[in-house]
């Protein structure tokens, strides 16, 4: 089989999402005229491709595409459209009028789930379209593969922000600072903090993820428990956390607000959480939530991830031309000490039905904070050690 | 006049904060014997100077000292004290036990206001004294000094991290993004974000500044005017923007919310805002707070600030030892075209009572954005230009 490949991005960015892109460019690019003939983009993903907004990558100029690696957000732009069975027909009617019959989506979940409908239908239909899916979120949620591109670079980021804002935190001691992390279900970012801890009392001092139901008491007994040793408490929180009837936090006040302004999206689970700390326990108390900086700062991108994010999109178009089709590549972590990752393959059908929720065994008992072996696992996927800080020897003088 | 010489570091770290001190230090160091004999450090401040908690910062190693300058937080530690009378008074005690007669004080308002009524108190008394106040405050208030050390830093952070979810909001369109800034009662920092706009309707769209009193229906049609030209919007809001009331916006909701979970602290405003958009205008809307990071982040150091931090800090001992008393140290702009900053001393009567805020010529006639002029005062003090992202090229396909 040889044709035109199609590549698109769905869902939210990440730091490393372009690297994917240039992966599969320059991958592709290296097989023109043996296998693949055109390289093409779809702009804004599936809405760009139903409406045949398409672009000729193999025209992109090679000094160019290594800068596109280093760049936020989704170079060929991103949608959130619902796919339907319709729309999967139009697609297979693009590729059709472009000759496509590879078709790399690099994505989360859902474009998982849209890649692997467009291959059925494809298969029904008796069209032949080869289909691999890339993996692609910050939420680290996907299954089958040891961790998701996009995720490590998350990782460092919330780990670097939370070390050096505990550092500010302990020098003007704010009793309380709560930071709010991206991640939706999955408690992989919140988590991805403790990084920041090198010793007893380190900033974060407690974390607490989605995966559990969020119990008010127990989070200002804590608080409350952590401040009397340390005087001061970090509290990391994921943004999707809720409460035992499976309501988000940040959401109550939009109830306790609906005389009011309401509010239509969810969040604001850290000021929400501030100010039940300074109600309750009559402590200073103040939120930050970096939001989409967590995703974007480049200044934070981990090598690592990176260089992955690279490979898993070389290796997708590697895998088309070898004939394969319906699955996703994924990262397998191979056995031994030293961290070292191989590519690896999971069936688009699995992937898109799964959800990769951050494992018991990566929380402590109390469920407020990880465990050594989820310390071991995340690690090695943020590059380099994330910076540290020289303290002062303060030499005590004594008249 | 010989004797000890102490620092202490007031008010909010910035991200410069320590090359103050590291400047004092080193420069102190070289006076050692010839008209300082110690140099002492007043831990977490006002508050370790009345409890003498005191160190020999004589004895810092040189190797040491260097990395300091790159660490977030206030390396001596910081306070929050209201300094009354009688705490003056301890002060003075402080300082006699301890041959104290050169006092250097890291701060911002209220530490320059502090340090005044030290030596008032001094003089009163005949106690031989020199204070010499080193301007810092990531909000850049602080006038008769052409910018304050930390706002260049924070300046770079804002500027940076708005570009970046700029191009992430770009690729996949959230509708509306707000991004809340620090700065208290100033505008200087939200305006910086203007920094990382290079062409029409990159981000931010719209800025808006506590200087003005914030109209919301005057808001939402701003917000509505830019959707309709761009199909996305970015806005910047400063923490500390108040309604016509004076009211805090941050603070609308705990009113509103007043029978369910209060709010004790201000903020909370970006969220607020975002709410009212999704209400009003039908559109998704979310809220970033980069909060603490704001100030922390030492990989968006500026150079610029750095050294300056430095500078200001050395200047001050050259200044004690000058015989000088009763003056803080300034930063004053050089005529000409390409940046330069001389150092130059003020009243710290004239400054602990003075605010400066973001002038009217600093933004445009709408208050809603920036000015020209303020982009040529603002840039030098970022240092470097921040990190700019390429592009595809893009070239349509046609069948």
């Amino acid at each position: 089989m040889a044709g035109n490949l199609l590549v698109a991005q769905g869902g939210g960015p990440t730091a490393v999402i372009n690297c994917s892109l240039v992966g599969v460019i320059e991958e592709a690019k290296s097989f023109q005229g043996e296998g693949i003939d055109k390289i093409i983009g779809a702009l804004q993903s599936v809405d760009g491709l139903i409406k045949e907004n398409l672009v000729d990558l193999g025209l992109e100029n090679s000094t160019n595409l290594k800068k596109i690696c280093g760049r936020p957000g989704a170079a060929l732009g991103s949608c959130r459209r619902k796919v339907t069975e319709e729309d999967c027909e139009r697609i297979l009617e693009v590729f059709k009028k472009y000759d496509v019959h590879y078709f790399l989506y690099n994505g989360g979940n859902d474009s998982m789930y849209t890649a692997h409908n467009v291959e059925k239908l494809a298969q029904s239909i008796g069209y032949e379209l080869s289909v691999v899916g890339i993996p692609k979120t910050i939420d680290n949620d996907l299954a089958f593969t040891d961790h998701c591109p996009g995720f490590g670079s998350a990782a460092r980021f919330i780990a670097t922000a939370t070390r050096e804002i505990g550092i500010d935190i302990e020098s003007l001691p704010t009793p309380v600072s709560i930071i709010e992390t991206m991640g939706r279900n999955a408690g992989w970012i919140a988590a991805a903090s403790a990084i920041a801890a090198d010793n007893e009392g380190d900033a974060p001092n407690l974390i607490y993820f989605p995966e559990n139901s969020f119990n008010i008491d127990l989070f200002l007994s804590d608080v409350a428990t952590v401040f009397s040793k340390w005087g001061r408490v970090v509290v990391v929180v994921s943004e999707g956390i809720k409460d035992a009837a499976g309501q988000y936090l940040g959401s109550i006040k939009s109830e306790a607000a609906k005389d009011g302004f309401g509010w239509a999206m969810p969040g604001g689970t850290a000021t929400f959480l501030s100010g039940l700390v300074a109600e309750k326990l009559k402590l200073r108390s103040r939120s930050e939530k970096p939001g989409l900086a967590g995703r974007t700062s480049i200044a934070n991108v981990s090598l690592v991830d990176q260089g992955e994010a690279y490979l898993v999109g070389q290796a997708a178009v590697r895998a088309v031309l070898a004939g394969k089709s319906g699955i996703m590549m994924t990262l397998q972590r191979d056995a031994g000490s030293s961290y070292k990752c191989s590519i690896g393959e999971a069936p688009l059908e699995k992937v898109a039905n799964a959800e990769k929720l951050l494992p018991p065994e990566f929380m402590n008992s109390k469920r407020n904070y990880i465990s050594d072996a989820f310390l071991e696992y995340c690690k090695p996927l943020i590059g380099d050690p994330i910076r540290s800080f020289a303290s002062l020897n303060l030499h005590r003088l004594v008249v």
